[in-house]
């Protein structure tokens, strides 16, 4: 019992979060999901196909490729991008990794995490092949995205704090719930596969700046997927290891929250709660972003025009993305006086080609990034950012933009996805792939089978 | 930083663990190692054998077999005891959990865990066809046994008091180790290799009891491999993954030891103080058993002459193994009172069909067990025993036995595990195979390659 002491059993009244979480990830029925929730289901997708095509040849999907090539395995499961089937738990592992490793996923505050990148990947992998209708394959995305929400919230915040990287250790959980819905397992097969996902799921966040990060999405979809199937085939693990003494919360939090996390998130659906990223730098530089992206186009305002800009900000965005004189792509992105300089510039932070040695070397960048003052804030809200901006001809303009809060237009945030989609999956596969990959992510709930989608996914 | 408080970081001077690990593990050579250490490596491969052979049928082993073959694969690497291949990273993670489903295997209380099914499943899996010499093999053998105790050191007791299976994620580690020996890797990319094992090392102690548990062996295997695998291809990671803020010991353990851990064990070789099982029973069982032997066969004392056994033994053996009317097998392996009415009787406590409902149930057996007192001991060791026995006619014998202390003549041990691996392999490969593995594991330092020793380990 070493270790557990700190944790909150539930009370008595409480059902129990292991059995209770899988019998809630089988419940979804595509007809009773609102049309909303479906929607957003798809927009996720597509996000993850964006920011998956766009990794293709990042060289840590080579390496793992690679490694996968010299195991062999049975060509069932597409390597999105690459075109090359690999056996299906090698696709969710790389498609997983390669999903994460830009950083440019969606994100939810509750989870504490980044969740499509989690489940997506062994989704498709199983679902491949397979004759898996889109409803269906909507109805196990919802379980996985759920999932996610509910898992992280019954160990946060503590589970992140501690040094667990939430999107490898509760995505394990996620995948497990997604591919147990897929397989058609019953409640009890489904906590037994939460069971041995628990006992495999690991990631630091010391690794973080390593090619490990995105590796760890890789990890949980894998884990995920080999414990749903190993459950559907017997193999056996206790039916409550999250809450069990020396189970999964006792070991990896100080926090454990049953009754909030069995309960209804805000709106109802965590998937309700997720953030997209429209900028391809850390998400901590995106308020600051949108604040110059408001006032440059509701003022018409010339950089050369500007005299000083004061952006106040949480206090605990310093030890993340300030680095003062970025002179590499990487460390542009983690500058949030050099993102608002772009921003403010023009620079397109959206494209991965603007974070360049050459943008973060440019004179008259670096002359605009200069002007930013950062006032941090204590105890603000981590995603929230206030901007002042001072003219020469003594003008003064005030912008506030918080990141933490989900688009409400969810049409008008399809739009912006769509931008985003275009921009980084045209480039790799072609227009016509890219917008026949589109076209069927929109249909998705009409497909016969998600092959339709993988067959353009590919170069 | 929160969770890492509690963590002694390393003095000044004090090297650093993980890059130090990583050049120990490198630093063996053959002609190097004492005479008694490479013996030694070759009782724990042969022990190995022994009780991954044995398992060969396990229910988990086919769920895990027929995983792979849906999976496919190069058939590469042999699943010992099977006679089929399947791919590399496949037969770690097999091999690794045929070898632990009978927790048979043997133990090091410096690793806290189970060092030899960690390392040996990597080491046979990457070997295998790539003329891997007798000598290439217990160099990395060795190089896998000694970073198992001193990475299982550095965070114990604490590592295994929170809830963590030593065996899961400190063998991951150990099979890093063993498999940058065998590939040929740098210092330096060893430590990365350990930066990717410890971002995958998990493995809890409240899945024990179901199929999860040799899991763990099989994890640890296919985490190592993979880790030595990815980091010679230029996978990245992080180099002081075991003593970084919020690393493997700050997130997994309340206590760190470097100082003990990089220095030399007793006896200069933690393969020096390796523990086999001789009998097919919890390990906590053994010291009681030896009494009962040590008695009986010194004094010629008969069942039926004994009136009362008194059993001193460490109070937290009461948890563990302390059933009183044991009705199954297993149960009966969890019986201090049984197995000692086992040894008592001259029912082989090696012999794994001995654990049997039809032992457990027997009258003559549950008379003597009866007649076992226990006197449970505060704070002794583990694996402490004293034990008296009285006799009808009024005699009296005593005996003490200490199943923590290894064998001190190694000579002897080899003969003991003689014995116990034809116990368990000739019924799965028949006498010609398994007096053929027996021959090629005595010769392993001469052999050419290491497949020799597979070519017999299949039936």
């Amino acid at each position: 019992m070493t270790g557990s002491a700190a944790i909150a059993r539930p009370a008595t009244n409480t059902p129990p979060p292991t059995a209770t979480l899988a019998q809630q990830a089988l419940a979804y029925r595509f007809d009773a999901l609102p049309a909303d929730v479906v929607e957003l289901a798809k927009q996720c997708l597509l996000d993850w196909f964006a920011v998956t095509l766009a990794a293709a040849d990042d060289p840590l999907v080579r390496i793992l490729a690679s490694d996968a090539e010299e195991e062999g395995g049975k060509p069932l499961a597409t390597l999105v991008g690459l075109g090359t089937r690999v056996a299906r738990l090698q696709a969710a592992l790389i498609n997983g990794a390669a999903s994460h490793a830009l950083d440019y996923d969606d994100v939810n505050m509750w989870m504490s995490g980044h969740p499509t990148v989690t489940f997506t990947p062994a989704l498709l992998a199983q679902a491949e092949g397979n004759r898996v209708s889109g409803r269906a394959f909507i109805e196990a995305f919802i379980a996985g995205y759920e999932t996610a929400g509910r898992a992280g919230w019954l160990v946060a915040p503590g589970h992140y704090a501690r040094g667990f990287h939430a999107t490898a250790t509760i995505g394990a959980f996620a995948a497990a719930a997604a591919c147990a819905r897929l397989l058609g397992l019953d409640a009890e097969r489904t906590a037994t596969a939460f069971g041995i996902a628990g006992t495999q799921a690991a990631g630091l966040k010391s690794v973080f700046g390593t090619m490990c990060k995105p590796l760890h999405a890789g990890m949980a979809a894998r884990a995920g997927l080999s414990a749903a199937r190993w459950a559907a085939k017997g193999f056996t693990s206790r039916g409550d290891i999250l809450e069990c003494a020396q189970g999964f919360a006792a070991t990896h939090s100080a926090d454990f929250n049953p009754e909030r996390a069995l309960g209804a998130p805000p709106n109802d659906f965590h998937i309700r709660n997720n953030l997209f990223k429209y900028h391809a730098a850390c998400y901590l530089t995106h308020a600051p972003i949108e604040c110059v992206k408001a006032l440059r186009l509701n003022h018409a305002i010339q950089p050369e025009d500007v005299r000083a800009i004061r952006l106040k900000i949480d206090g605990e965005t310093d030890k993340v993305c300030n680095i003062q004189q970025p002179t590499s792509g990487l460390e542009a992105k983690f500058s949030l006086k050099l993102t608002t300089a772009f921003a403010l510039a023009g620079v397109d932070t959206a494209a991965l080609s603007s974070y360049s040695a050459a943008n973060a070397g440019n004179a008259r960048l670096a002359r605009l990034r200069d002007k930013v003052a950062i006032d941090f804030q204590s105890g603000w809200p981590h995603t929230q950012a206030e901007m002042s901006i001072e003219l020469t001809d003594g003008r003064h303009f005030e912008a506030r933009h918080d990141s933490g809060v989900p688009e409400s237009d969810v049409s008008r945030q399809g739009d912006k996805l769509v931008a985003k989609y275009r921009s980084l999956a045209t480039p790799v596969l072609g227009e016509a792939k890219a917008e026949a990959l589109l076209s069927a992510v929109q249909r998705l709930e009409a497909l016969d089978s998600i092959d339709d989608l993988l067959a353009h996914a590919v170069r």
